[in-house]
């Protein structure tokens, strides 16, 4: 016997998460400059960071050498002023990624089940396999979340609703509204996972205040992140909001240093840059149109995304894929999401949204 | 009934890891300058990180608005040329920390047990504990690890021994010989997680090459971190080395964005400078009889250390330690680890270890 012949069965059968190809991947497999190259797959904000957020970065390098403040003090003294939460309720993440992990760490395990919709993000049931906790996906609704079904699947045993507004990889979004009555219906000893990674780039017509909703629903966490409209991907930092008593559990399970004294200092700097969220914002409305206008033009069906992306449908999206790398573009294929014909592209510069339409229509040509 | 009422009694009875008190916490509590405070309770190395290191991550501040590599194609090429390995045999982390963190979410769950040693590292029981698994603590000898007694400990049901070599917080030491006597005891289905964080301190003639072990030991994990002798705790980043086997399934309950690309790309150029780790590790020998002469002429029993720190036996610690805050020196309280009489103090430059040892005579008149 081996010790990997011994690890539970429920690990041993996790196909890890597929990410985005890094540019350096690319470049390397196709032998062409870095610089050449185009990357719309990771949903990553094409302006870059805020300035604030770099200049702090860059000013935490003096101090490397220390361990990071675990307890995230000036971050989370940012975050309670912005939202008017207390700093107990707040749970920092490496990434919203990890708010998802611990939050099935400290909540699911075998005997337990998770609820997520169809399409919906990869981590919800990765994380509920890796606890040996039962996954129960419903049925999408026009590629979107069925929230009427999501509340008739729970079960007696679901410890975790994971809900994603907007949805990645489908760019779907619920109305608050919708939302809010979701969470009259479910039983208060079920948690609601919130997922707003995209949030910052809702019309102010869509806009909705899940936070203010934690004060009702105590089995509500509201999950972020800085890797999207913030630009700090690279740096790894997201955030929950909740109920002090869930946000105590989720600690307890937390990494002492989950996260970097780099992020922790160029979050909290970009969290008071509303003018770069808002540049941000802008350039994603504008390029959306750029792109669905393409997509139209060329006869492709396309899902209205409220994110910082879009699906469309293609067919054949493997060759598709493969013509776009071929030319130093690359997308998502979503084969995995159980979208076979699909690839979702995310907004760039006005300039590389053209290199992606024009690579295009070579590869469907 | 709420959501935390739901959570299982495992994860309900931790008590989170308790770090070193940050310099900016003492500063506000005290209301004196953070420039003025001495911390050594933390293990960091007081001469920062190599020059190499800091201008590699002050180059990675240009893009942070993509993704790391999950992959970490460039860091895994650097440790592969190092120690002779292949990239499917590691696995990098957020710090060692996630390697520790990892290893027992891939091996652990309900109905398995870890076996580790009295005094030794507070992660080994907390990673034991969050997925429901059964620690086995075996008594210390000498404040170190009893090996005969931890390969007896093991049980049918036991998945991972975790092994801290030097030990942390008490710095003993096991020579390598005793090691591989005991990897030839442990049955080859049970993980040995040999956790190196400090190996880099080690005297020539203390030292021993535990990766050469791997190829006869397929359950052999060696877990090292760039946050000690290499000066890079505030990044987050660590690795460990095993059986490609071990190191797939590690992998796929690692979050595939774990470590942030300035991590990845300081610790690349970290692992080259080698003429920083041996000043490091020269200050610290000079440190460490700088203390362990002081703490003798004070009377003062200490544990003879490997490591970057030293163990000394006080009395009222707690006592003691408040008096040290009060004079802005930081140490670490050892209570935690059942050794309430204890301190345990970090290697400083010449001039903290100065403070430190007036601040602790004042102290104990």
């Amino acid at each position: 016997m081996s010790v990997a012949s011994h690890a539970p069965d429920h690990i041993r059968a996790i196909t890890p998460y597929q990410p985005g190809k890094p540019i350096s991947e690319l470049a390397r497999e196709m032998g062409i400059a870095e610089a050449s190259i185009v990357k719309l797959a990771s949903n990553e904000n094409p302006l870059g960071m805020s300035t604030h957020a770099r200049d702090a970065a860059r000013a935490a390098l003096g101090d490397l050498a220390r361990y990071p403040d675990g307890g995230a003090f000036a971050l989370k003294a940012a975050l309670c002023r912005k939202f008017g939460v207390g700093p107990e309720q707040l749970v920092i993440g490496n990434g919203s990624n990890d708010i998802l992990e611990i939050a099935a760490q400290a909540f699911l395990g075998p005997g337990c089940s998770a609820v997520y919709a169809q399409h919906a993000f990869a981590v919800y049931p990765l994380a509920t396999q890796a606890r040996g906790a039962r996954g129960i996906e419903v049925p999408a609704k026009h590629f979107g979340h069925d929230l009427g079904a999501m509340a008739a699947a729970i079960c007696e045993d679901t410890r975790i609703v994971f809900i994603a507004n907007p949805n990645n990889p489908t760019g779907t979004f619920l109305p608050g509204a919708q939302i809010e009555a979701f969470l009259n219906e479910v039983p208060q000893d079920v948690l609601v996972v919130l997922d707003e990674a995209y949030t910052e780039y809702l019309s102010p017509a869509q806009r909705y205040d899940a936070i203010a909703w934690i004060g009702r629903f105590p089995n509500l966490l509201v999950s972020r992140t800085f890797s999207k409209a913030y630009g700090l991907a690279g740096l790894r930092v997201g955030y929950g909001i909740a109920h002090a008593e869930v946000a105590d559990l989720m600690n307890r399970v937390r990494q002492p240093f989950n996260v970097s004294s780099v992020a922790l200092a160029a979050a909290e700097a970009a969290l008071e840059d509303e003018e770069f969220l808002a540049q941000s914002a802008e350039l994603n409305r504008r390029g959306m149109l750029q792109l669905t206008e393409a997509f139209s033009a060329l006869g492709l069906e396309w899902i209205p995304s409220a994110g910082n992306f879009v699906t469309f449908k293609i067919g054949d999206a493997a060759g598709i894929n493969r013509a776009l790398l071929q030319q130093g573009v690359i997308v998502r294929p979503i084969a995995g999401y159980g979208m076979p014909h699909w690839l979702r592209v995310s907004i760039g510069l006005p300039e590389e949204n053209a290199r992606f339409i024009a690579a295009l229509k070579q590869a469907m040509a």
